[in-house]
């Protein structure tokens, strides 16, 4: 899971991303990309935060979620995608800061199934602070 | 966990929503909240949708997070709080359709710890199925 | 999943289940099995149990992954094997009693996938208690 | 997380593993414990398999599950006692091998929860293999 990422899948990757409006509503953007490994970030907003202002954990997930689904996707050819099969989240402190940073990794991929580990920090001026911990499974679909 | 809710704990609960940045993102409405069952609704929109329109893992997290914690934070004194502690999601089919429904009910309320049951459906004109299922925990904590 | 199951699936499942040491080991049972259900029960001894005498978490989880694993069996053709791919457990209360009995359902039988649920009871004179609740998929495996 | 752990811990889990019966029918010994780690190993045997002589998930489950528990209990007070609230596992690939090696890690301790992860890898004379990955939650209770 080193070296650099084919242009074409980070292309494919980074176009997808694009046409996924839930991302662009929670004004995420995609960070890296790299074999089994995808980081999001997105901002902190009373927009998208719960009645404190903290982040909702649902903003938490879907960037987490997302960032494994990319991390899967790019250890697989061009033409694949992939779906969330199931995913569980740990809440470890409220998500406070300036933003979130989510990194997806791959831990096992299959020909059936991909295993993925996902983290999430909250940044601020200081610093960061693990925010969340999610472990899940992905599947590959036929691209529609 | 039958019987009507308290309406000071309803009026906590509705006000707390109306609070919720991501909720009000997210097009999403309390359709009903009972002593340990609370509904919310949100429209499958482009905006909040993955690639093929369908609505993103993340939207039908966020709506069923919530309505697990509110049917936890029905069964509490008006002044709690309630928060995530770690939720677990199988996705079951795409969620395609006009909206997502969430049903968060509550499986044993302890004095530390409240474990919740989510089940989430897609309508459409023409019925609705199933797309997800949800099972956590959540905790009480001290009014900030 | 209602009606009754083919003989041949039951008599190919009552076969495996005899063969699986660790279910011998712990005395389970198998006390029903119907087209996506399947109960197994097992003893509450200080031999499976934990510093206290209750069930240890591991006993809980062993038959309740079981009960999940014929009743998504009990949904395929005779030849089919089944495996987990990932199962997330709540333990609601210490499991005290008598013997425990595992439930596993079929929540959603699909053509790669399976999705299941288990609920798990102590049984003591007295009654039941619920003491765990489960959700899980399962994957088809070829025949080794 | 570093450092030795306080020998009057160590004496208590030790002594606690010991007391659980279980553990003994499983075959299991703890091979490590360290502040926020404790490592736990089980032989592959067919008493303890499933159908094909492979550990049976179960197994699996329970040594990660006390790994977890301890590694926990290793970062609490000496009479402190500590119970799982949930457990997720991935299982990764087939448990093939002389033994299993499962370890517990804490994320995050805190005062009312404790974050944990696991994993548990199979070993034969060629060398190990993952097997499983699991997250899951720890709560102290008032010794009994």
């Amino acid at each position: 899971m080193t070296g650099a990422l084919d242009p074409a899948i980070l292309a494919e990757i980074r176009a997808r991303f694009a046409a996924q409006g839930l991302m662009a509503t929670l004004g995420a953007e995609v960070l890296e990309v790299a074999p089994g490994l995808c980081r999001i970030a997105a901002p902190i907003r009373l927009e998208t935060g719960q009645q404190h202002g903290h982040a909702h954990a649902g903003l938490t997930f879907a960037i987490a979620d997302s960032a494994c689904g990319y991390a899967a996707l790019s250890m697989m050819p061009p033409e694949a995608e992939v779906v969330s099969v199931e995913m569980k989240i740990n809440l470890l402190k409220p998500a406070r800061g300036d933003r979130l940073i989510a990194t997806g990794r791959v831990i096992r991929a299959g020909r059936r199934l991909t295993v993925v580990q996902g983290i999430v920090v909250a940044e601020d001026a200081t610093g960061i602070a693990e925010v969340a911990l999610l472990q899940g499974t992905m599947i590959p679909v036929a691209a529609s």
